[in-house]
């Protein structure tokens, strides 16, 4: 277990803290906390006391009793690397199996400073208002590169994360993309396990993590800005043909006026696109998540869409569809990283691909002695 | 050799006779055309009789010669599945490699019904009086399903087929999609070192096979219809972002006055667009192929988007990356074709999507399962 794992079942402890359930942080049973590099907060203190491995049904009861400190620890084992953890998560998340999947997964993207959290924390509000439980992830593929994660300050989200009804993950970090991914999907599952209705999955759209994102929710959530035209010129490619409905944040104040503007100009842009889910039509709408704004509007939208594509069945199709794309994806994960890993792979590949780009070797005949040489190798070594 | 081979250097040796190089038609040296199965026209006589095979510096002297008997007959072992032709081609494919390159390289897509063999007729003829030699090919992953071939029937370029400097190659059939991408981009090199500078590289843009020949192109030309509106709500996600202009065709009669509304319809969508290749503004422009009228426009716009590119470096970069690219392709074709159709792999993969599907195993579970399979096969086998 490494210092960044400490950091999160920290965090996680802390939001269990404010909601009465067992208080002990959890990163006093840790090793280390101090080697987890953050730029906003100093590190945690250090605490060297080895807690005793859980069984799989201590989890599992723990989690199904909604036990906010047992479900963070139980992502912390889905999210480690190591493997007898890995084995004993599978088992967990095996007998989870039957409680997992009654939520509502939506997932929310937008660039840097288009409001996400402070969005968020207003829709999360609104929700356990209601009596939801709401669960906020997130994909975060650059954390791993810079230590950091777009969730691992949850002083960005204060009102959310001291709420009973409410569970904030920081994104996990380390490994592959993929292996990121992997970890936000089982730690969906866990959420569901110990009942939350509502997930929330935020990312901020780096690399593929929009795509991977759409892969692993119900509804897909864009949040934009006013300036539309501008903004879309800069937007990654695509984008908008992922998403189930766009809303326009900062419709407050001298915005206001320029949102509506936006707005049109989305619509009449979204017009021309292929909708995302069969049967729904994409639309751009306008919120204010400072004054609490068309929040509720919002909640409406996704209500309808859930509504529309459990009668269609297209809810249950993606969901299938998402399972069996998951899947294939991990199998490609597992044998490219078996091959691009393996030594004389690492030795080669440079050498031929310079060949290839200067012109010196054709593109068959390059690959053709990579593979080979990899062949040999593992014939000889078995 | 099957028959479908054999009917492509039939249809190469058919224009091979119209320009006056050796005339002996090439299916004559082939074992049967009788098995491809084509809508159109009847089946080619069979003529039993079996062809030498030719040393590497027959192939490349008899390309590098220009001569396109030679070169059709090159070709077809590129495109041949056989072990020993695989070799035999890259032996030929490296001699070759000096003379590779130069020539532009234009994909063409666009809805069936958008008029592409009416434009590429047009288009090839044209730089063809100009001097230029054109050879034309296609990507076309029905092939191997339908065993027809969009570039099939020449009879759909009568006037090009017969120019004395252009040479048309029906899309290779047979294999996996990515297969048939291999033999195009070194079908491709052939025709370069033959002397072809202007390559056309048609697609009808199924499955991912846009985003391949955007892989092998320098400009990428999107033929479209009037009623922008309508057909951009049908068009491919994400093919206006990959394309360096759209050509609104049939732009004559009646149509004109909407083809010109539709380059405005077209013109206000693509401003919100990141254009495919940077620094290079991807604009909408109307042609009739039918009258001749603007195809010279269009070379125009081409060359002045080489002249740029080269200049600002974008067009050698953009080479080399996909020279990268397609060599990681292979290798990633070649590994997964290597796990999925292990026997092991393929009896239990069904099985274990079906309990994923159902909820029954966790993802993360079952694709550990699969591959444990595999991996304890492969020990066992060795």
């Amino acid at each position: 277990m490494n210092g960044e794992e400490k950091r999160r079942e920290q965090t996680s402890a802390q939001s269990a803290a404010s909601d009465g359930s067992p208080r002990r942080p959890e990163w006093a049973d840790g090793e280390s906390a101090s080697s987890y590099v953050h730029a906003e907060r100093p590190p945690a203190p250090k605490r060297i006391v080895r807690r005793k491995e859980r069984s799989v049904d201590e989890y599992v009861q723990g989690v199904l009793a909604g036990d906010r400190t047992m479900l963070a620890q139980a992502i912390t084992l889905v999210e480690s690397n190591a493997a007898r953890h890995i084995d004993l998560a599978q088992h967990v998340l095996h007998a989870l199996l039957p409680h997992v999947g009654r939520s509502i997964r939506i997932g929310i993207t937008g660039v840097p400073g288009a409001g996400k959290s402070t969005f968020i924390e207003a829709f999360g509000t609104f929700l356990c208002e209601q009596g939801h439980r709401v669960a906020v992830l997130a994909v975060d593929p650059t954390s791993s590169l810079t230590g950091g994660s777009i969730l691992g300050d949850k002083t960005r989200m204060e009102t959310l994360a001291r709420h009973p009804l409410a569970f904030i993950r920081p994104s996990p970090s380390g490994g592959a993309l993929g292996g990121v991914h992997r970890k936000t999907r089982e730690t969906m599952m866990l959420c569901e396990a110990a009942g939350y209705d509502i997930i929330l999955v935020e990312t901020v759209g780096v690399g593929q993590s929009e795509f991977v994102v759409r892969g692993m929710v119900d509804f897909f959530l864009l949040l934009a800005l006013t300036g539309a035209g501008d903004e879309l010129q800069g937007m990654k490619r695509g984008i908008m043909e992922l998403v189930d409905a766009i809303v326009i944040n900062k419709a407050d104040g001298d915005n206001k006026e320029k949102a509506k503007a936006a707005q049109t100009e989305y619509n009449q842009f979204l017009h021309y696109l292929r909708p995302a889910t069969p049967g729904w039509e994409t639309k751009a709408y306008t919120c204010s998540a400072l004054l609490g704004e068309g929040i509720a509007d919002m909640w409406r939208v996704i209500e309808t869409f859930v509504a529309t594509t459990k009668r269609s069945g297209v809810f249950f199709d993606r969901r299938r569809q998402q399972q069996k794309d998951w899947m294939h994806a991990m199998i490609k994960e597992y044998i490219e990283t078996r091959f691009f890993t393996d030594p004389i792979v690492k030795e080669k590949l440079p050498m031929l691909e310079n060949s290839v780009i200067s012109g010196a070797k054709p593109v068959t005949a390059a690959v053709k002695e990579l593979i080979e040489a990899y062949e040999r190798k593992r014939s000889g070594e078995l």
